[in-house]
C-alpha cells in the first residue's frame, strides 16, 4: 500500500470532495463568515505511544470543534495533516478512520483534504477544523463587560483526574469515564448558537479553567471573580476532592476538559441550560478566585504551556 | 520565552487576526468559493535537518501557494502548524518568520493562525493554505478533452538536479540557481486567473511532470501525448542532460518544479506567456511519452511517493 492507495481507501470515504484535486472547494453560505482553527497532536506530547488510534482521531478532531464552538461558529469542513513514522496497519487505520467518520456524522463536519506523509519520529496529526458563522456574529474572548456572570458549560476537572489516572498516580483509580475524558472531550458545538446569539465572549476550557478565564480578562480588559466552591465537579471528581487525591487548584488549572466559558448578561443566562454560573466580571484586571468566605486562592501554575 | 510569548513575539506579527482567540474570522468574497489546500514538510523527509529556516519558510508556504494557483484561486489566508523538538533560537525564529512575512507581501496572504506544539522528533511545519475563487470557476484535474494541448509553464527538472547536487551525487556542481529550485519554488499564483479563465485541468507539478500529467489523464478519462523533447529545460539543466549527468527520464519523473501543467484549448494558449506547449490530449487513456520520432519512451518511476 502506498500514499496513494492509502488516500483512497482510507481517507477518500471521509470526503465527499475528490481528495485527487490540488485543493478542495468549499461554498460558504451567503451572508456567513469563515471561522478557522487548528490544532496539532503529537504522539509522546499529547497522547502516549500505542493509543488508541479512535481515541487520538476524536481527540485530534473534537478539540478543533471545540474552538469552533467557543466562537459560535457551526462545523463546515476540515483538513486532515497526518505524519506517519512507518505505513499503520490496516486494523489501526481502520480504527482511525472509523472513529473520524463516526464524529462527522455526530457533528455535522466533513473531511475536505489533507496531506500523508512519512516522518522519522513519532505520529504527529494536525487538523485544521473550519466552521461558519453568520456575518459579524462571531464571538472572540475579546467582549467581555462588567456586570456579565461568568458562565461554565459543564463539569471540569474530569480530564485532569483522568490523566492523573493514566499517568498511574498513587490514590488513583477512576473510571472508565474519566479516562475517556482525557480522550474523547464533548465538544459543545450545541451551544454554538446560543453562544453567538447571547455570549459577549467565550474561550474553551483547553488550557485549564483559571488559564481560559484569564485570557478572557485579558482580551476584553475586565476582571473576573471565580467563586471556586460554585465550579460544577461530577460525582466522583468529588469524592476525588474531599479524599484528597486532588485539589481544587489542580482541578481548575488542569486543561483539556473542553467546556466552554463564557460571559453572558444575567438575563440571558437561561439560553445555557446545563450550564452553571460561577462567578463575574468586574472593572478591573486579572482573575481573583475566592473560596466561599471570600478570601484569595493562590494558584502556583494557571495552566498547560508548552517548553 | 513560553508557548505563549513565542506566539506573541514572532507569529502575531504575521498577521491582521488576534492570534489569542480559537480561531480566525475570514471573510470571503461575495459570489467566491474557498480553495483549501494542506501540504506539511518534515525534517529529515522534506529538507535536511539543520537546513536554512527561510528556505523551510519559503518552500512550507509556497507549495501550498502552487496548488491554489493550479485550481486558479487566489490566495487569502494559511494556518500554520509548527512542532518544534525544543524551543527554536530566536536567530533561527528570526529567519523564519522573516521570509514568511516576505512571502506574505509577495503572494499576497496572511497568516490566520495555527498551533504551536513540542515533538519528540524533528520539526514538523504543516500549513493549510486558503484561496478564494469565484463560484463555480475553480479548475480540478479532471477537465481536459480531447483536442486540447497540454501547457507547461516554465522549465522543469531544475529542482531535480539541485536535489542531486545537495545529496553529492557525483558529477553534479550545479549553480546556486538549481540548488534554490529545491527550496524555494516559485508558485505561479500570478497565472491563477488565465487558469480559471481558460483551462480545462491544471496540476503543479510536484510528483513529478509524468505523474502529475498521468493524475490529469485518469481524472479527466482521457489520453495525453508528452513530446518529450519540447519539455522547456534551463540552460543549465541542458547541460547536464547533454553530458549526461542527468537522464531525460529522471528531468520528466522528478519532482517540486511546482510550475503548472494544463490543459488548455489551442486557441487559448496565448493567454499563457512564458508557457510552452509540450503536448495534446487525445481520446483513450495513459500518458503516452515519446520522441522527436514518435517513438515511445518507457518509465520506471513515474513520480515521487512516500512510503
Amino acid at each position: 500500500m502506498n500514499e496513494f492507495s492509502l488516500i483512497e481507501r482510507y481517507f477518500q470515504p471521509l470526503s465527499p470532495v475528490l481528495l485527487k484535486d490540488d485543493a478542495a472547494v468549499l461554498s460558504i453560505p451567503a451572508g456567513h463568515e469563515l471561522v478557522v482553527s487548528s490544532d496539532t497532536l503529537n504522539e509522546g506530547t499529547h497522547f502516549i505511544a500505542g493509543a488508541d488510534p479512535a481515541d487520538i482521531a476524536h481527540k485530534a478532531l473534537r478539540v478543533n470543534l471545540s474552538d469552533l464552538a467557543a466562537m459560535g461558529a457551526d462545523p463546515l469542513a476540515y483538513q486532515l495533516n497526518i505524519a506517519f513514522s512507518a505505513m499503520p496497519d490496516e486494523i489501526w487505520l481502520e480504527a482511525f478512520t472509523a472513529a473520524l467518520a463516526a464524529d462527522q456524522a455526530a457533528f455535522g463536519i466533513f473531511c475536505s483534504g489533507g496531506d500523508t506523509t512519512s516522518i522519522k519520529g513519532p505520529l504527529s496529526i494536525s487538523i485544521t477544523a473550519m466552521g461558519v458563522v453568520p456575518a459579524g456574529q462571531a464571538v472572540t474572548r475579546g467582549g467581555a463587560e462588567p456586570g456579565d456572570v461568568l458562565l461554565v458549560s459543564g463539569p471540569v476537572g474530569g480530564a485532569f483526574c483522568g490523566l492523573q489516572a493514566l499517568q498511574r498516580q498513587p490514590g488513583f483509580t477512576v473510571s472508565e469515564a474519566l479516562i475517556e475524558a482525557c480522550y474523547r472531550p464533548c465538544p459543545r458545538t450545541d451551544l454554538a448558537e446560543a453562544v453567538r446569539m447571547y455570549a459577549h465572549a467565550a474561550v474553551d476550557i483547553s488550557d485549564g479553567l483559571v488559564a481560559d478565564l484569564s485570557h478572557i480578562c485579558e482580551a476584553s480588559g475586565v476582571k473576573a471573580v471565580l467563586e471556586a466552591e460554585t465550579v460544577p465537579l461530577s460525582e466522583e471528581v468529588k469524592v476525588l476532592l474531599r479524599s484528597g487525591a486532588v485539589s481544587r487548584e489542580s482541578l481548575l488549572s488542569g486543561g483539556d476538559d473542553y467546556q466552554l466559558l463564557m460571559a453572558v448578561p444575567p438575563q440571558h443566562t437561561q439560553h445555557f441550560p446545563g450550564s452553571t454560573v460561577i462567578g463575574r466580571f468586574e472593572e478591573g484586571a486579572g482573575v481573583r478566585v475566592q473560596d466561599v468566605d471570600g478570601q484569595v486562592l493562590s494558584f502556583k501554575e494557571k495552566g498547560w504551556t508548552h517548553f
